[in-house]
């Protein structure tokens, strides 16, 4: 602690503490540190647990970079991930601007000018746990390195930059949410910036507040908006800048500059936790077979993570599954799948185990064409004419979804036809596909059991973890990274970058040894024809069936199979051996000298 | 660590390491103590995570008394907590007997015989973090304090004891499980020991074994069983004792002796990480109401704790509930539950909050007498006459009980035919209580909302949580508690003790502080009145509405529903300042001083 103190001011104003050490040295030297309780500005009347007390007195590790004098230097220039020639077109002012880095400089040949600046930021989307510290990041930037700036949080996401909903940050309002997790600081939203009124709205709330930067937290959509908000400001010739930030747990965002989303880490070790419990108690009862969903609509990273770390008995990765079908030029996939678990339950029962662990992306069933069909057909027939009793209605169906509507459970049935979007679509989100395939394995067990090839007891357990990971405490990685991606966030503002996401790399050295910098957005988009018009898009990163964590887990899942090989990562620590590991998934990524290095 | 190790052998045999410090020195000595991989007698072929090993290497501290030389001594008589004339009879041999403590003396005075003992253990009933520690408790105190002991463990429950299925526990066996979760050593089961014919089974079994005594970790109804047992045996004039031991999660086992049931604390933390991680995260997104159901079967010991730790709009306490109903003398007593969770879903919207979070104990259901009618009346239908698809079957059922089950959604209605236990009985435990009040809860606010007097937006959530927590790591708490129980087993096996159970007290204090001695089983016992007989029960320890916790809970709750007031707990720690905290509800019931003394 007395390190960081001596050394942070030491580097913006040498002789002088800064606000935030300030601040932090007063805290600390009550020893006694209390429960906090906020009735003030932020975080209202919340009364703290003794863990969330203690994770908001630690300090966070600044990196090396970060506590000197740097300049922030380009690099060669960009161009798009696919179809250049189109994203140049939508992006004419932005195309193709290098990336840039934070690089040490001697203080007299440093060009960062000493001004004041009007900064706002956003959340997007869902919960990612260490959004706060992104916002602690940029604030703690303009506190040290900048004089007289202004740090607005846009209240509710993107419909708050709209409508102008803000508040303005100060260090009381930020300190309760620092390590903290949720995004309930200034809350998230799920809206676009889309329509030229909207924009409009947008350069309005730039202009009264005097925005000379706006930070984007969010996923790949929300990254694309911030890229078309820094198109639609440069153009205008608005002094705003725009750069993004990489949240999702679903760690679909990154490219080989963005090693990682952040909250990708902190979900997997909540949802493995939890997973490892469940493991052990069905070797305990040995009677369970515990179907486990897992966050994370379009790609199966999570449950991949989660494989990784607890070894269950079965995982299907939604990728491979479709590659798979795509090889093999089968219909029926979703059999497939049910094919798939019943034959490794029935071998497991042979082997005289009659429980096991089953992972389950949650966007699984995207991934099947033949439920995409159903749903397609459904979706039309809801809005047209609408579904009888008898069931008359579904006679509109094809045969082949016909044939697959009546495969499913009741309960599953009922979910396709009610519960459905604002725009009355069937939400895939609410179909409980763990429950689906427990029903489905059972009907097949049911039936190899009359034929005597299977003689086991099967006894289905369904859980879907979700919710319980998007808002936990960050890890000290999460925590740490978020902070750095904040901080490089305020830099690059603060050196007239725009169109950029804020990038931490060498992620597999210590904190004091990571790399800052922004990557151009526009390098990261490729289009989609919507409507007959391009579209941008940042496309997610799939499971790479190439790459070395699903080879890794490819090469291992057979001897998980029957032999029972759970491993139980437990509760999350914050100190202790273990406390700053990071996930397999960016550690296999990060190769060998980084693991090597990592597992020192 | 070496503390411990010096101060051990010098109690037991002076001058000399016993096997435990030899076996935990050997491995404190490997600094780079690896990732365990066991393919041997034990856990098979486990891999374990970092923590899970770390924990291993954990030492356990032992209580003072258990440091020195003592003896069991006895208290006064005892009598049964009701109907003691029928208690008498049903247990001639064993009623009445005194408690007994464990007290320091002179090596000089100390009448522990040195001889070697043959004990058996039984884990019975659900999983709870810390059974395994109470195994290892009985093993160390038997290479401790007795000469060429042996344990045997038996294997899947007290079937295991019926069928002379065991294996002898070793240092190599016993030691992969040391501080971790779940029961998978010996594991569990659920048969009980009844009829004349299963008596015999295990009289010949103790035989068999030679057994002097043998300890029997379960709930009330394991507890009951214990003491069947130990009458038996006694009546038999056979050598072999039997001590239980306070296992289970809910919380219901307990009285003044036995302060906690062990497994309670980690549990309740595990599932109060999840619910804290909902509570942030219905803030962040302000759209969600979070159902959240609680594993605790009879008793809402669980919910109430998690109530106390995390501060709910909304708790249902299922014994508060059944009084008010009581009093009023209401019939529609699920209506009142949903017009409850109705009314302050109204006040919260007013207020400008359409989120929050609900905790409902599992067995809830049980606590609804128009339920329990309902249940008694299809249980008959579908044991006699089955239910056709028509619905003609509904006419058979009490106009109260058909209007009821119209009530219910189709889901759970289904669920109330369809899912049925081993003897065709309707399992209330698989009823979706949550996903059932969602849906009443959402009718109800769409008919208020037709009248104008609800303007808000809803959106349920529903969660499960129960697996998860059954089987996690044990807490510091439930690691010693645990482990001071079994040591305490095995000494009252050692000083000739049978029918009582293992009982720790003073937990406010330090561990080295805690008491430990045996309570009368027969102490605990009342009867009941089944099939025409008296039957000897433990009764389960309910909330009790006028103890410390649920009146501390009262007072608060009222300001939880309006405001937020959440907290969030974080994952269980094993190291740091709060790691050694014990849970609310038995912070609160050992009174202030010992809060003081804990609050430290």
């Amino acid at each position: 602690m007395l390190a960081r103190t001596l050394l942070c001011p030491a580097s913006a104003r040498p002789g002088t503490l800064c606000l935030r050490c300030l601040f932090i040295t007063s805290i600390m030297s009550n020893t006694n540190a209390p429960t906090v309780k906020k009735d003030g500005p932020g975080r209202l009347a919340s009364v703290y647990s003794e863990l969330q007390t203690s994770r908001l007195n630690v300090s966070l590790p600044l990196l090396s970079v970060l506590k000197k004098t740097f300049n922030v230097v380009d690099g060669a220039p960009s161009s798009a991930s696919g179809n250049p020639e189109e994203i140049k077109k939508l992006f004419p002012k932005l195309f193709g601007q290098p990336s840039a880095r934070l690089v040490e400089c001697d203080p007299k040949a440093c060009s960062m000018e000493n001004k004041s600046l009007k900064i706002g930021v956003v959340l997007s989307g869902g919960q990612a746990p260490g959004g706060h510290n992104v916002i602690s990041g940029i604030f703690d930037y303009l506190q040290e390195r900048t004089n007289g700036s202004k740090l607005y949080g846009f209240k509710g996401g993107p419909a708050g930059i709209m409508k102008c909903k803000y508040v303005e940050l100060s260090t009381e309002y930020i300190y309760p949410y620092r390590n903290q997790g949720g995004f309930d600081m200034i809350c998230s939203g799920r809206d676009k910036i889309e329509t030229p009124e909207q924009f409009k709205q947008a350069e309005e709330t730039a202009k009264k507040l005097d925005l000379d930067g706006l930070v984007v937290i969010g996923g790949d959509d929300s990254n694309t908006n911030a890229c078309l908000l820094a198109e639609n400001f440069r153009s205008k010739d608005m002094k705003t800048r725009v750069i993004g930030c990489p949240k999702t747990i679903d760690g679909d965002l990154k490219c080989k500059e963005v090693p990682t989303s952040f909250g990708f880490d902190t979900a997997c070790k909540i949802f493995s936790e939890m997973i490892g419990n469940v493991m052990t108690d069905a070797r305990s009862t040995g009677k369970y077979y515990h179907f486990v969903r897992l966050m994370g609509r379009a790609a199966s990273h999570i449950t991949l993570e989660c494989a990784l770390q607890t070894h269950p008995n079965i995982t299907i990765i939604g990728e491979e599954h479709f590659a798979l079908m795509k090889v093999a030029a089968k219909k029926q996939t979703l059999k497939n799948v049910t094919d798939y678990i019943t034959d490794i339950i029935c071998k497991r029962s042979e082997a005289g185990y009659n429980y096991g662990v089953i992972l389950i992306p949650e966007g699984l069933i995207d991934f099947i064409p033949e439920v995409q069909q159903l749903i397609a057909e459904l979706n039309e027939i809801l809005a047209h004419d609408g579904v009888d009793q008898d069931g008359a209605w579904k006679k509109k169906l094809k045969s082949q979804s016909q044939e697959l509507f009546e495969l499913f459970p009741k309960a599953i049935q009922e979910q396709l036809l009610l519960e459905r979007d604002p725009h009355g679509n069937v939400q895939v989100a609410k179909i409980e596909t763990e429950k689906m395939l427990i029903q489905m394995v059972e009907t097949e067990l049911n039936k190899m059991k009359q034929k005597g090839a299977y003689k086991g007891q099967f006894n289905g357990q369904s859980h879907f973890f979700g919710y319980e990971g998007r808002c936990g405490l960050p890890t000290n990685f999460d925590a740490n990274y978020c902070y750095a991606l904040g901080y490089a966030a305020a830099a690059l503002l603060h050196a007239g970058k725009t169109g950029l996401i804020s990038s931490v790399g060498n992620l597999g050295e210590p904190v004091e040894e990571w790399t800052v910098g922004g990557t151009a957005l526009t390098s990261l988009m490729d289009v989609e024809r919507r409507h007959g018009k391009f579209k941008p898009v940042i496309k997610k990163a799939m499971v790479e069936l190439e790459g070395i964590p699903f080879k890794t887990f490819a090469s291992l899942r057979e001897d998980w199979t029957i032999k029972n090989l759970y491993v139980s990562p437990g509760p999350i620590q914050f100190v202790g051996p273990n406390a700053n590991d990071i996930n397999h998934t960016l550690k296999l990524e990060l190769g060998p000298p980084a693991q090597a290095k990592l597992n020192k």
